[in-house]
């Protein structure tokens, strides 16, 4: 049986998923012994330890010019030592060309297969790749787990799926047969999906392998080889995919070039080299603004960005405010605000909030908010886990730099002790209030653990504002709590216009920060946060071309 | 019944259509009297001859503050003194962003009844809208019927069908329900689709309406208010259609602004200041490649352009020289190489075309070639009627310029008479053999009447040169002729990496410059031709954003 038929059923579940939205994930998202096996966390984890201080030996990518690494650990901010194969920019492109003529000659169908198999065999590794997680990151275990495991092979598995789909949505071959009164002319007629050429996948800090399986199997499915490109910072969990995708294609006898893994440090980044070059047609990119929309500019290539954005969350009225703060104070908590979904800028009116048991002011919310953030962050069993630790020293700067910001400052950020890594970087959240008239405050997206309350006019106000920060500045998430339904269409409408998804009265064990696979659309495309959305149709099919060919049936 | 459950069989088919890609027409392409009514022909030139040198008024677009009109006939090289009204840029904008807000509230459903109705009121003015395409563009009577009636009316269809398919592939709401363990977690989803915004649609001078339906249809069935900006020197074939889409408009109590014409003259164009304003979000554009280049470079746009080509024809083996040769003539000959689908270059090796009866000599194809561009031109039933008219005056520039090329003219261009019109401006196929190595004369579009012979070492030199010209220089068509199955493989996988489609072996009633709705996708987007096609996913899915917001079942 080929990897096609062994995959199928899968394949047709995942495509079926995609169209209901229904809730579907083909990877358990919970590290359950009974699903993953007894030993397959401290198998994982040893195997992390084993990588430690070496050459990472598992990639088919013969004759590095160097080796080199420069990872470090957000927990015990020491380096990983742990060093990659280096290649010239010159030997990834001609590896990669000749790969091209390969990989697209091999079918939709068998490349499907093959990419379905590889998940499978990362799918061994996702404790592995957790802890490989963690110690790049700074994310909490569970978060590594989760994200780099199972939600990002789900990504992985949607992207096949939606590639797969519009690779079959012409036919290769029809009869065109056009009645002329006397006589028919026949045609026979044929299509190809061409894959448009060197894939580029740049990877970023903090979800090292949830942001860049979407561009890479999007691509590969469709027929283009790719160069994964990973942030210097956070090499270890893409190796670890990547080399099991090598190893497949070298189990079916084909070039593992395929699908490179091209590692810089920071002292010399290849990436705008790699970019420009004439060869590269596709490009994903997930980080900053200023490279991202320097990407998008290039000519003569399809671009998937997601960038930076100013996510809100709007407070008119709700059923319980405690349930309410609760549940925002873990969004603002959780990985310390270094999710691209986390709230930021907080809309309360001056009148306050309207409750079932009264209006609850301002001032009162705010303290609520602390009260959480506190509590969360001081729970042993909870803060040091939800928080994680600081990916980038930058980040306590600017955190610092918050207190800085003319308003009051309702909680100062501190660091709490975690309980396994006395070294670890943490910073709980810094909640300052600013007056909505400080437009240049608000109106840029504070990376990290940096929330901000801004009394408004009214409802209106808020939603004026919100809607704004998406237009002009982005916008991935949005928080909105309401009960009167007028004012939640008037911010579901508000904001669908600046293309951002609303979660709505959010309470209990699920937050804006997440998104659902095969269900929640990743970053809409239709703001300045990005280009390109995981995984709607646009997604694919601007990652090939249709050509289609045609002749007589009774030539001559 | 509304004007969706109306139209609903023919969406269907034509859904059905875009997917079997087989042979479908909604709208006969033959002007037969038993189809279209034994006067349609009459009343269609006498409604055309009446609107000569009035105001055009039959648009529902209020307070105009001129009237302009430049077009003239190239059959009677003088002005039809029809004006039109003209807008100043604000009030085109402003108009358009008002009826935004109406549009994108009206259902999937009953904008597509409503478009495809404006479809069926443009039906009945195919032969108007035929005779108006001859006087602006100078197409042939057959070819001003179809190209602007029913095969653009098809390819509007297409448009619809597409933009439908997609707006209907995702629910507009369903229950997410995550089994958690011990209990669930259910949100109540929703998706939009969120059309972009105001969307131009420029057109060009030689198909005024089957260029610009495509994108018109496409933005307005995806929510997006249109303004149609058309070419100067081609207006009244798509006034009347934008009349009768905003006539269906008004009947629904729909403001016609929906969709807008702005008429321009040569001396104060507007397509730039349109194309720039920030509210404009999507533009479609058939033209000049520099033109199409700087509107693909203008950022936070979605942009659709059909461009220049060099198109191709590569001769290797054939059953019939005779026939190949009469096949090509006609493709040369038709509407005066005014096609952006018509052939330019012929690559012949040096060693001749080998033919079931043995080799054809360069210099004896050249000849035939000769003799058929010589036999259809003389014919007086057939020559006018298939040249018709040269739509502007620069192109018999070129064509005059053409016998400088440095190489053999192999035939002149020369004028012939149209017995209908005394003073058309008629130019017949000039022919020159150019070498292989003088690259810089062959690697353009030369647009109008004119082909190159170039003499190629073998048909691999003839592959290669025409797969470099596709790729640098764009390519629409290409035509080849093999009888080698291996050869026709090589060209079918060389212009397939040049996103090139290939017409094998074409003889008989049918031509290389011949695109079908629902079958053939016109320009394929992969290479310097044009970024779009009609209609593949792509050109639809650009035009909306898909926002999806959520909220727990029960919230609180």
């Amino acid at each position: 049986m080929g990897l096609f038929e062994k995959h199928s059923t899968l394949l047709n579940q995942a495509i079926d998923a995609l169209h209901k939205r229904t809730f579907f994930a083909a990877y358990p998202e919970h590290p359950a012994p009974a699903v993953y096996g007894e030993t397959a966390d401290a198998d994982g984890q040893a195997a992390f330890k084993t990588a430690l201080g070496k050459k990472f030996e598992l990639l088919k990518q013969a004759d590095p010019v160097a080796w080199i690494g420069v990872e470090e650990s957000p927990y015990t901010q020491e380096p990983l030592g742990i060093t990659y194969p280096a290649f010239s920019i010159d030997t990834l492109i001609s590896r990669a060309q000749s790969a091209y003529h390969v990989w697209r000659k091999v079918s939709a169908q068998d490349r499907t297969g093959i990419l379905i198999e590889s998940l499978e065999r990362v799918r061994v590794r996702f404790f592995e790749i957790a802890y490989a997680t963690m110690h790049t990151t700074g994310q909490g275990y569970m978060m590594a787990f989760q994200a780099s495991g199972p939600h990002a092979a789900d990504r992985a598995l949607e992207a096949i799926a939606a590639g797969y789909e519009e690779l079959q949505r012409f036919p290769s071959a029809t009869l065109w047969d056009k009645p002329m009164g006397k006589f028919n002319i026949q045609l026979n007629k044929e299509w190809r999906a061409v894959p448009k050429g060197i894939s580029l996948v740049i990877g970023c800090s903090t979800f090292p392998t949830w942001n860049t399986v979407p561009g890479l199997y999007a691509s590969l499915v469709t027929g283009n080889p790719v160069i994964v490109k990973p942030h210097p910072g956070a090499v270890l969990p893409i190796a670890l995919v990547v080399a099991e995708i090598q190893q497949v294609l070298s189990e079916q006898n084909l070039d593992p070039n395929i699908c490179q893994l091209a590692v810089d440090s920071y002292d010399k980044t290849i990436t705008k080299e790699l970019a420009e070059h004439p060869s590269v047609k596709l490009i994903d990119f997930t980080g900053n603004s200023a490279f991202g929309s320097y990407l998008e500019g290039l000519q003569g290539k399809a671009v998937f960005t997601e960038k930076t954005g100013v996510n809100s969350v709007i407070l008119d009225s709700v059923a319980d405010a405690d349930k309410v703060a609760s549940n925002l104070a873990f969004s603002l908590s959780l990985y310390s605000g270094q999710m691209c979904t986390a709230p930021q800028n907080f809309y309360i009116p001056e009148s306050g909030i309207k409750t079932a048991s009264g209006t609850v002011s301002f001032d009162e919310f705010a303290q609520k908010l602390v009260d959480n953030i506190n509590s969360l962050a001081d729970n042993p069993k909870a803060g040091p886990f939800v928080l994680g630790a600081i990916q980038n020293k930058n980040t306590c700067t600017r955190v610092a730099d918050a207190e800085k910001i003319p308003g009051k400052v309702w909680v100062k950020s501190r660091a709490i002790e975690n309980p396994m890594f006395k070294n670890a970087r943490v910073n709980t959240p810094i909640l300052v209030e600013v007056d909505a008239a400080k437009k240049e405050v608000f109106s840029k997206e504070l990376f990290g653990p940096i929330a901000l309350l801004i009394k408004t006019k009214d409802t209106d106000h808020s939603i004026a504002l919100a809607q704004e920060m998406a237009i002009h500045h982005g916008a991935i998430s949005c928080g909105a709590y309401t009960t009167d339904s007028a004012v939640r269409e008037k911010i579901a409408d508000a904001m669908a216009l600046a293309a951002t998804p609303v979660s709505f009265n959010l309470v209990g064990g699920i937050y804006m920060n997440q998104n659902a696979g095969f269900s929640d659309f990743h970053v809409t495309g239709g703001n300045p946060s990005g280009n390109a959305s995981f995984t709607n149709p646009e997604y694919v099919v601007k990652r090939f071309t249709w050509v289609g060919h045609r002749e007589p049936v009774a030539a001559g």
